[in-house]
């Protein structure tokens, strides 16, 4: 280690301030010869008023993909630098590269992390051997406000939740052995910090919260992924405090750098450090520039500020050259780490990517895991279908391949399963009509009636329901989270046949389920399930899987009713409370103050029954392992998996604590009629919070710990910690 | 003084620790004897264990009213009071006595502080009558989530124009001479703080927000009542910083009292203090009364916190005496500043009362300010009507006297003026028929057909819709802002007439008004406008009166865009700017980012044009005048009172500032094609900011400042700040 470190020490002594400059540039792929531009564009890529120089300087390139472009992108420029720093290669790999998964909101349902891992895995392999070094991901933005656009791209809604898919995205982008392992990719956690926390889920706008709230619930989960080892650090669109994060020293040095003591690469977001203009904390570049390069921004993605200005502002003066030292080394270490020195073109490899992408256990593994994403929110005795059940399949989504989401540039809509072919392929002797009924946001009569005409000569209907993909994502906010008008009209429509109706969804954002969860007899919430999604949706819907999965974000109510999230406080005049007054509570006049599905919810096509929930003392003290245990049963039929989640309340704090936080959740596969124990081993270490003075520590007194199936049904057992 | 000062100094150390206490006691009337209960209970009045000797001993009573009720209740209390300490007599005189005014928002639409306080005077005259001594407003907590049922009990959305309010009110009720003007009342401005951003709307929920949210907009209004001399401070419901304002010493002891000096009485709201246990940051009652006193409430409102436990906590060691004893004095000296210690009975006075309570001059006032405070919203050549038009009034609030809010609780509906009788009264010989229509919030058939042949018979329709006064106010929240689908049925019904449709709307939020403003060629906002409501509402529909209301809050377009605000920051990705991409910008896919009606917006029978904006200099500097100015036109036919506005925006500051702040405004008044020349002179003070280490000052740079009709369509102009 040592020698390599003043390899890139010795390297930065040769390099002049426009080559470091240069360095900090990330530019996308069609700035450099002989490439095409792929990525998908989420900011200014006007004028840029780039030089040749520029871009043979630049250290970093983004949205190239494919071995052999960026093997002839990385020889060019070798050729061209004059010290041979090799160019990082970065790309959005978000939830798979050419395999794709379900998006991340779906893997968070899953509760799964080990697959969440695998998938991570597997899209770190596809991009490595197509040439990328760095994928950015993963992103852990905390959301509560599902007419935010990306809240597909989260896990959820829970810091502990999250924080445990971060530290699995992490471990499967980047191994144990980034620098030896060639098939793997540096991991960026973003978008730091609190970017889902958008003001009326409208992205890109303002944010505002407390410096307690910020910690608690909205740190965790990029802790987590650094602690994990992750490279780098992706700054948020949103300002915090006031300040844009790009130019928030606060938040950077002081937190990211010296408190939390990450020395990886802190990148801008797209054209973010010249959104300092707009925000209005950078009168000019050259202001943005400072700046951005005084919080510690090291890699300025697609606008010019620094290769423009750092110069002047060090020839005047006002930036010391360290500042720009620190970041080139720590660019320089990065590609270091990722071996790049002694072999620029890492894992790209023509070859590899023929045998991998999209290979049999990759398509496996993304069916697996869609499977295990779907959330089952209604049954009523309807799913599983019945192989000699004639079906009418009928919807926008029936026969769409529209089932990769947002953030899935390299997946292929034609290679996507869709639903009625999967459905053909798992019953194929089964009548199985097919229609469109309408499209996503308009429809005809025509299309209606057809629909109608052939759900009124089957035993069961089946809606393939949903929003199209690019109605989330970035930049994709809904005021309106129902779902369109035409396809409620569809659903009523189809009503009238007194029939029994299945409704699967394919969406990006937790919906306003009113019209559907109440008008029809099952809902599966399929998410975008990705490239095998519709093999995956037609095992669940003919029970050849069982659904497992549990939401992490709340479905509202209503939009009304925003934001909803279960880690809430009490208040002082709680609804529910024994001595609550009949009026001045807590409520709404019109909707209950309950989400219409709770976090943590989700069926099966079995049943469970829990009992003997039971602690092991009546005490926790510092010393002794504190245990609760429950038993679960199976009480119905068939095999299935639960999903035992254990939740925490203290009930009275130096500030206010929520009223359950998950702390722990355990599978448990059951026979019919099997009965398992399963233990949870709490610890002090999880009874912390952030008391007035922001220290992080645990209270001595009562607590309320909660095991069940969900946020909301739970067996409530109180117990004291001693100190 | 000093010898006054000695006098209470004196008492206090006559008092044993128990009659402290107990002095720091707030009972509701029912408590006292011979009195009956007639106030609004809020909260928890279950039993309170509270003895005969707490009452003896007790400091105020909350929600007596009449002056033989008051004079009875101090009489018996002086008899039992071993010191003869007089009761303060409080009450929530909020927007009058039995004389009632505009609910405040609608006042706040005025834009016109000097009838604002010429209401409060009349308050208080009427509330002082009949007893009273202090009255718990105003209420000046900024809102910018219409959900919320208490924004009809602000003044809207802006910190300036609230702090105008809060002064105006203020000195309305206290006058310049609290002491020797018995028909005066002290003022407890409230709820400190930041009550109005509950989180969704939803009353008595979690409010989070960073400390320069809080001191940038939320807290100015609080302390320009505190400038202005105001009494009281009451503790907010909700939590600040994870702390209940009842219990947050930081909030409390550390800003309003060390940093703002405030050393007037604190009281609790409403059973607050006891509201730290479901809150979660007190175990029992003991601790509760621990944390308020230390937190520096004073009073504590209808719980027996502090009686039953402050003494043993003395006891115990857990508390200096000297809390108490602060305390004590301070409600000591408001009682002397009200001169009870001269007269107890103070203004309480039967004849008085007979000559004030609702005399014409007052509730000439009162149509006045309603006649202010109503907002054209929309106006397609029908208004005003003529008076040889056939008119159906049609709609629940066509004859109904639940035109005067929330918190009005002496406030007479059968004493209120109905829109029908003032309608006749101002055209007795006009043709009027009147239908309900529909109910507020259900409707038969029989109703909308009766409404609808009437309508058949006339030539314009004039709708008379709303919420009921009790879907706003205390914790009647709506997350639906919509008219209840009744009443937009009705509107949609009577479309099929083709006759031109004016709507009146009696309400207590913005609204949602689709379906109302699309479809009927007018709309006026009346808000609940008070005792008079009826014949205000005529003038200005006859025209006897021009509108010159100005919205104080945002109309959303929907409820999925709340919150939406107009000094909102212009985020890194502005929706309108020159070089905005098509796509990745801050907005919502299936609604505009703006409000259907924004701040300052509202419409007159006449028309006015702007030109000639200038401004004094190009620079501002700190020793010249800096002024702006504007020529005003009337470009209509008739006279006009216009609502000029100016705002301003700091282009760079060192964190975010808004598009646009309000910082002036002014009334003028013009003869129909008059044109006035309207000159504001801008401060340096007005450009100052919590900069990013909360200091308050200004930076030198570019500003813009607009001047024009509302915070929509304004000219811009800019000029530098040289310092």
């Amino acid at each position: 280690m040592k020698t390599v470190k003043t390899n890139i020490q010795s390297i930065l002594e040769q390099m002049t301030l426009d080559e470091k400059i240069s360095q900090l540039l990330q530019l996308a792929a069609p700035f450099f010869n002989g490439s095409k531009e792929s990525g998908q564009i989420t900011g200014p890529m006007a004028e840029m008023g780039i030089s040749d120089e520029d871009v043979r300087n630049s250290g970093s390139v983004l949205g190239a993909a494919g071995a052999k472009e960026v093997i002839h992108i990385q020889e060019a420029h070798l050729k061209e630098n004059r010290l041979g720093i090799p160019l990082l290669f970065m790309a959005d790999i978000i939830h798979g590269y050419k395999t794709i998964f379900p998006v991340p909101l779906a893997i968070g349902c899953s509760w799964n992390p080990e697959l969440a891992q695998k998938s991570a895995e597997i899209a770190a392999k596809e991009a490595a051997v197509s040439g990328i070094h760095v994928t950015f991901a993963p992103m852990v933005d905390l959301v509560r406000d599902p007419r935010w656009g990306r809240v597909m791209e989260s896990t959820g809604e829970d810091p502990f939740l999250n924080s445990v898919f971060a530290r699995a995205f992490v471990r499967g982008f980047q191994g144990d052995d980034l620098t030896g392992d060639k098939e793997k990719v540096a991991a960026c956690v973003k978008h730091f910090a609190a970017y889902g926390a958008a003001e009326g889920g409208r992205d890109y706008n303002t944010v505002d919260m407390s410096e307690r709230q910020l910690r608690e619930y909205y740190l965790p989960a990029y802790k987590a992924a650094l602690d994990e080892g992750c490279q780098m650090v992706m700054t948020a669109f949103n300002i915090l405090d006031g300040i844009p994060s790009t130019g928030n020293k606060k938040l950077m040095r002081d937190l990211l750098r010296e408190e939390w003591g990450f020395d990886g690469v802190l990148i801008s977001d797209w054209g973010a450090v010249k959104e300092l203009i707009p925000h209005g904390t950078a009168a000019n570049k050259a202001e943005a520039a400072l700046k951005a390069i005084t919080a510690g921004v090291d890699i300025e993605m697609m606008t010019s500020c620094y290769v423009h200005h750092l110069k002047e502002l060090v020839e005047k003066g006002n930036l010391n050259t360290a500042l720009i030292d620190e970041a080139v080394l720590r660019i320089l270490r990065l590609k270091e780490t990722l071996g790049l020195f002694d072999n620029p073109y890492r894992g790209a490899n023509v070859k590899r990517e023929k045998e991998v992408i999209r290979c049999e256990s990759h398509l496996e593994l993304s069916r697996e895991l869609a499977v295990k994403s779907c959330v089952l929110l209604k049954n009523e005795g309807v799913l599983p279908l019945k192989p000699d059940q004639k079906i009418a399949l009928i919807g926008p989504f029936a026969q769409s391949g529209d089932l990769l989401g947002a953030w899935s540039w390299l997946g292929s809509k034609e290679d996507t399963v869709q639903l009625y072919d999967g459905l053909k392929e798992r019953a194929p002797h089964s009548h199985i009509s097919v229609s469109q009924g309408c499209d996503i946001e308009t429809g005809t009569e025509e299309q209606r009636n057809a629909a109608f005409k052939a759900a009124g000569e089957v035993d069961i209907i089946v809606l393939a329901l949903g929003e199209s993909s690019n109605m989330s994502g970035e930049a994709s906010c809904r005021s309106d989270i129902r779902l369109p008008q035409v396809q409620l009209d569809l659903i009523a429509k189809l009503k009238e046949l007194n029939k029994p109706m299945v409704t699967v969804l394919f969406n990006g954002r937790p919906l306003d389920l009113h019209g559907v969860a109440d008008e029809t007899d099952a809902v599966l919430e399929a998410w975008y399930p990705g490239s095998e999604g519709g093999r995956a949706v037609a095992d669940l819907l003919y029970g050849e899987a069982v659904p497992t999965g549990r939401l992490s974000m709340s479905f509202p109510y209503s939009a009304g009713q925003i934001p909803v999230y279960y880690n809430q406080f009490n208040t002082g005049r709680p609804k529910d409370a024994p001595d609550a007054q009949e009026y001045y509570v807590s409520r709404y006049l019109d909707i209950p103050n309950e989400p219409l599905f709770p976090f943590g919810f989700g069926l099966s096509y079995t049943s469970f029954s829990y009992s003997d929930a039971k602690l092991s003392a009546a005490h926790m003290t510092l010393e002794t392992p504190f245990k609760v245990s429950v038993c679960v049963t199976n009480t119905g039929e068939i095999p299935g998996e639960e999903i035992v989640q254990l939740y925490v309340r203290d009930i009275t704090g130096e500030v206010v604590r929520p009223l359950k936080e998950l702390k722990a959740f355990q599978h448990v596969f059951l026979q019919a009629g099997e009965t398992k124990e399963v233990t949870f081993t709490l610890t002090e270490e999880q009874l912390r919070y952030h008391h007035a003075d922001l220290a992080y520590k645990s209270d001595a007194g009562s607590f309320a710990v909660y095991v069940g199936p969900n946020s909301r049904d739970a067996v409530e057992m109180i117990f004291n910690l001693e100190k």
